[in-house]
């Protein structure tokens, strides 16, 4: 789970002393500026419609230095998902204090998850039709306990706050899913920039499902 | 917004009188035959890698007998998001009771959504991806209003549910947006068949938003 390492989200590397402040993004990190280029041109054309030629120019960078990094469009797809995966998990983590009462606990999760997405919305446009279009099987297979592991951290906070009383007696499966539905479905309805931050959809959603719809 | 009937629910079009036992489906509404058959390769094989020729072969039909009722893949992938969202919107319509109380008619129109997801899954498979790959404007127009009318229907219970005090104060637009997305990400994770129902989910869904996590 932890072989791509080049999938580790940005914030989580800290920018080299000898990285001087004119210098282009690219040469800091190269992989991770490929991927988040390639994001953004796939969140805009499609998978599909995407070529590695499109993404040299847009980088202002030969095919060929592309290649030195990643082999094929695919591959690059691959480690997308990784990459998103792997920060969203890691960004969940952080944010929930194992002192802090479940009801908090939630919201930081929450928070996390909808800050990461609007952090990496390409990344997450990018991954909406799913892992079947990863094609090495070892990732796919790093993508779902990526995932699992996310969604995992969530039954945690729930199961616990059943335990203890700060949540009634709910399903912890069938209450991460729905925690995980809200955050998933941003990607098809949220701009980031726009009136609402990521954090203050998820502060409402949270304030929805704690307290409910009963006055 | 009515000028594709043919995008109309097949359980709205009744059997016609005629139709004979061992007739096959083509014969009866071969438009919604054409649609429900595209749609399952499109949610196999993805909308770029299906071919005419390919679901030509899967009818038992001609290529040519297809082009007498759609000129292109691409009418066929715009006519399949027409078709779900009539349905889905008229589904609902139809399960929502104008006496019945806020929390009772929210319960009829989340189960109405699932039960019309499951049933039609893979037209809300090929949707997935969204109305951005619609080809023809006035249709992408068309399932847009169509997506509000469905959202409005929802804002509405909520709206009248605060009003009469079924309901805490909580924001329509929200609160709708939450059950929208509850039930929309259910195409990426539920599959028709197997364990729990969809309105089973539904029911769950509806339970935790109704009366929240609080004890």
């Amino acid at each position: 789970m932890t072989k791509e390492k080049e999938a580790a989200p940005r914030a989580s590397r800290p920018r080299k002393a000898s990285a001087r402040p004119g210098r282009p993004p690219l040469m800091e990190d190269p992989r991770a500026e490929i991927l988040r280029k390639a994001a953004e041109l796939f969140a805009r054309k499609g998978y599909v419609e995407s070529s590695l030629n499109e993404l040299a120019r847009a980088m202002n960078y030969s095919k060929g230095a592309i290649y030195n990094y990643f082999s094929s469009k695919q591959e690059i797809y691959d480690a997308i998902i990784i990459f998103t995966l792997t920060g969203l998990y890691e960004t969940a983590a952080k944010a929930v204090k194992d002192e802090d009462p479940p009801v908090e606990r939630l919201r930081h999760y929450m928070m996390a998850h909808a800050r990461f997405l609007a952090d990496n919305y390409d990344c997450f446009v990018t991954m909406l039709v799913g892992f079947s279009g990863m094609a090495n099987t070892e990732l796919k297979d790093d993508a779902l306990a990526l995932r699992d592991a996310h969604e995992g951290l969530l039954r945690q906070i729930i199961t616990e706050g059943v335990a203890d009383g700060s949540f009634r007696e709910v399903s912890a499966a069938m209450t991460g899913r729905a925690v995980l539905s809200l955050l998933s479905w941003m990607v098809r309805w949220f701009k980031p920039g726009g009136g609402k931050s990521a954090e203050d959809v998820a502060q409402e959603y949270h304030d929805l499902l704690v307290r409910g719809l009963l006055p």
